[in-house]
């Protein structure tokens, strides 16, 4: 099967990063591409940020489409245009959000959402809201790190997952913790460990639900809340119309 | 005080007969500016609609910010890019769903949104929730008529309006209707009058609620859900960077 | 336009400082007249209280509809009899606690309520409930300081405030607050400009969004929940009959 | 033990009628008394006369309190002033909505209000919120009668009940009925035989459990929701203060 | 009226000890039986354990119809197979947790469920959602002693339920605590007096509830939820079946 | 990998019958065995059957632990004993109901099940709040055949699928549709294209997740909800402890 992963930021090193990762666990039948839009931010740290990314990365699902893929996987926490994307294509359309919160509740009783920044915490309970698990959301807990401090930071990153990883444990009842960002990658092996719980990799969950979910023949439902958009005049030429 | 009205439907024509409607009811001493983008869809009737729009139309909030404006409404009724104009604002903004919203939950025990197509319901339920107000939620219903329908056939338009706010009010238990749509506006008078209840015109009941927000100093908070986004490197040149 | 401010306190001294701080904030164009009934509590801090007190008032509900006024303002932040008199009255009747925690609910993700004493925790709890508005509900918090004691200690209130509101931002995720009480009243810009969120005096709210509201010729809708109550026979002579 | 039937509509005919089929359910060992006020509403159709009703029951309130009583039942089915009347109460105070709406969610799935007439629907639905357990309610629907034409026509009370409650049972999924007016009460059983579900009476249920819950020693808790007012000054003389 | 009570733990000991506590609560006139089956765990401490007792128990439940029993209680705090059981009885069913969540419920603002170990937590809380009361639940917080621990030490563990009891008072708002554990009980009294709540014994109010009930009449709908399941072929010959 | 399904029902016949349907879809490299146990009821149409038989199908779970299955997968769609089998597995277990309506939620706006008879909507209901999906949940609607009918009589099978399933999407709001009953499978691909919508069979849908999640490395935590029971004495001989 063939699957478009696309990584809304704009960021081509972030991109072949995630494509690394992803390439050593997909299967072996699978034949993977990872893309970012040519234009938008660098990283997607706001909701203005998610709306320019979202108009920027939608000609990328019209492509995928076009080009006889099979499924579509939009690679960054927030789920930028995830309805739009739906919306335009005819293929199952993924978010690493929405999947990763959905396996979560099979998991556990409750989660929690490591997220960089306290700003960043009622966003987070939003998208949380949009999918309908809010009953299931132990809570949205912040690093206190830019996504900057995050790469430049492994030491301190690492320690800091654990410290709120157990304070969402022993405070708010998770029993399984989502790493609401790309920078928290790659400790998830070391938390669980440590704490007796379960540490969600979205990315990483996404694409192999994604291929259980391409073999069962299963696309998004197109009759009303993901309908094509009708045909019409878009005034202007946005990278995006 | 300077409101600067947004209308994210690219519709010169639309946007000039917005502005004449509202021309009427402004304050006075309110100096109006009604305005749409350059760029993006003539009507908004998808999610991908609303993401283009919104992102053709971030720029004028910018533009109201730094022209001593003193609150900003976006016009159009999925509210589209309500958060990020937030976010990149430091004036008021209201969105005319936001605040028709919160005005019907305070008119009366439950209201009914009516929306053009069937096929939209399911987008206008998310929305609510987006407001926190699904628990004030008769129910959405569609006229069953495209918007380009409603503008070129007001008879019928008034006829099924009617008809359907009745049912919203019969089966549903509303108290209040919600017009959805800018093709349904001119009607509430005479819903309100044959079948006792309360029918907003958002955009109205927002211009007015908007000037005593502004005269009371009234601004959302910038700590964390509309805070503003950091400075960062946007790739590309798209319209709306 | 004609708005009659009813506090629902049978204080005539509170009384006559609450039409001070409105009569400096209203339209040139509003007649304003802030009364209290004869009868009933000095000051509201039980449900008992509002029961009486509630009884108290609606002759003063009935009194502005027979002498022309466009709308009334119940000024009391538990809103005591509210159903009641929007029952008994034609025109709108807003309740400062109705407003202001709506209006709340547009400016920032989560609210938090503030309150004399923990014991009227509860009673503000289930009144969020009332108005359907739990789910933007970040937490009621109290001073801990009873009415006498934020009349009798200005320099007191003010550090609790700011303490409390610290608290509910930082640990309840808090982006507005609303001052539950008309002791806390004269201290918002202080703590917003500290803490750089929204703090809203309720009476203020209020009248500005009355205004606009009476403007665009809104009422509640008398179908049902509302409806005029059925004429009957009352034994007794109560004051509130 | 001694309970105290507080009857708030203040019909001392419909206060026998109360008295006559409560006292022949009560254990021996009860000691019943069926009050009504001496001031306010005939009968309570609206929140305004719930209003009156409640300020002049509550001096009943006290006087059980003073007199020796073990506990008081609040008998019309809106439950008016219940919050109020516990605040003032050191005795066990139930109201018959409460605990009938309590039992209906032991005894099936979902429960449905019957109400005379579709005006007072909205404010059903709100009591049942009050109680926290809109979970469980299937519908509020109304006979569309008067409570005096539920006195005056029995046989087409009985037929109308029937029949909304096959309704509720076939269209809401409704395994329990809660008769939500006086006017009502009488044809349970025929009811449960032909319907195969459970009708309840709530004065008859709620006497029968508050003598199991007074055995029990059981009492509502003083500590904040239902805290004993502060002294204060009233003015003025109403019948209640 | 005659009553069985069920301990789902096939403690030979626990159930004397049960009967001598309800012996002395019942009326009169109420004929008691305390059982347990003679297979399955002698305690439950797990869904697993629950699932089996569950199992044991339900031939019980007929046997109380067979013998025309008018009531059974089960008395373990999950209310294990309580469906189940409802399902098989035609006689009223009632569990402890069911009838002392919904009276807690009555008893003040919001309740707070006591229960041994922390990874009992997240069973309590589906638990109460199972009852539809999640909107009335202040917390569910442990002892952290097990079953045993509280048998073997009184003192600790009244220590543990006083200071439990407290930390959901001050820090969660709970008004009412319900002993969630038979090993909790006989502390009620002391706690009550010392904090000014209300805390309740599931066993000891479920009966008088019961007995209540019982005169009343009730019992569960036998419609839908609580069907009598279809008679049908089960293999092999567990103790069960 | 190796997967054990086991069949909750105890017949022989339907097992191999569902051995057969995934055999054809499962992965070349997965290893499955499809198993029922050796007591308990044939098929589940209760609670009562749903308790018995998670007692009978409990040593299976043990059982795949032991012989280095990799995953289980509960499968039947009322997810019978699924808590229980997670606390004593330490490999992947998952319920078909359960990955069916996350899988649902991720493929539209709402989702109805149909289910065989209408008696059972209740308990399907209490089961989406199980798995706190009740906000995604447009309705459970009968089919009006027990499952016996279904196996008999396909045509009209079908066309009741069909004409249900309609009318959930036209009344209810429904975009994806659950087959909640064995009986049902074979349909979904005509009532697809018919209708515009996705339908799914969670017995397929779960095999093809299950493998994407044991690829993925996917446990569910054992730290509170899922923990392993305590040992302890159990009393007799069911064939389950």
């Amino acid at each position: 099967m063939k699957i478009m992963v696309i990584n809304p930021n704009s960021s081509v090193e972030m991109t072949r990063h995630l494509e690394k990762e992803l390439v050593k666990i997909k299967r072996p039948d699978t034949e993977l591409r990872v893309v970012c839009p040519d234009c938008g931010p660098i990283t997607i740290e706001s909701n203005y940020d998610a709306v320019i990314a979202a108009s920027c990365m939608l000609p990328l699902v019209k492509k995928a489409n076009a080009e006889g893929y099979d499924a579509i996987i939009i690679a960054c926490f927030s789920d930028p245009g995830i309805e739009a994307a739906k919306e335009v294509s005819d293929i199952l359309v993924l978010g690493i959000q929405e999947v990763s919160l959905h396996v979560a509740a099979m998991l556990g009783a409750k989660f929690t959402i490591l997220t960089p920044l306290q700003k960043r915490v009622p966003a987070k309970e939003y998208e949380v809201r949009r999918y309908k698990l809010e009953q299931a959301l132990a809570s949205v807990r912040p690093l206190g790190m830019t996504v900057a401090e995050t790469d430049a930071d492994p030491v301190r990153t690492k320690e800091r997952i654990l410290e709120v990883a157990r304070q969402a444990v022993e405070e708010d009842g998770a029993e399984v913790i989502v790493l609401g960002c790309a920078g928290m990658v790659g400790y998830a092996e070391e938390v669980e460990r440590k704490l007796g719980i379960k540490v969600l990799d979205p990315s990483s969950v996404t694409l192999k639900v994604c291929e259980g979910m391409v073999d069962a023949g299963l696309k998004h439902a197109k009759r009303a809340f993901y309908a094509t958009p009708p045909a019409k005049l878009f005034k202007g030429s946005p990278c995006n119309a």
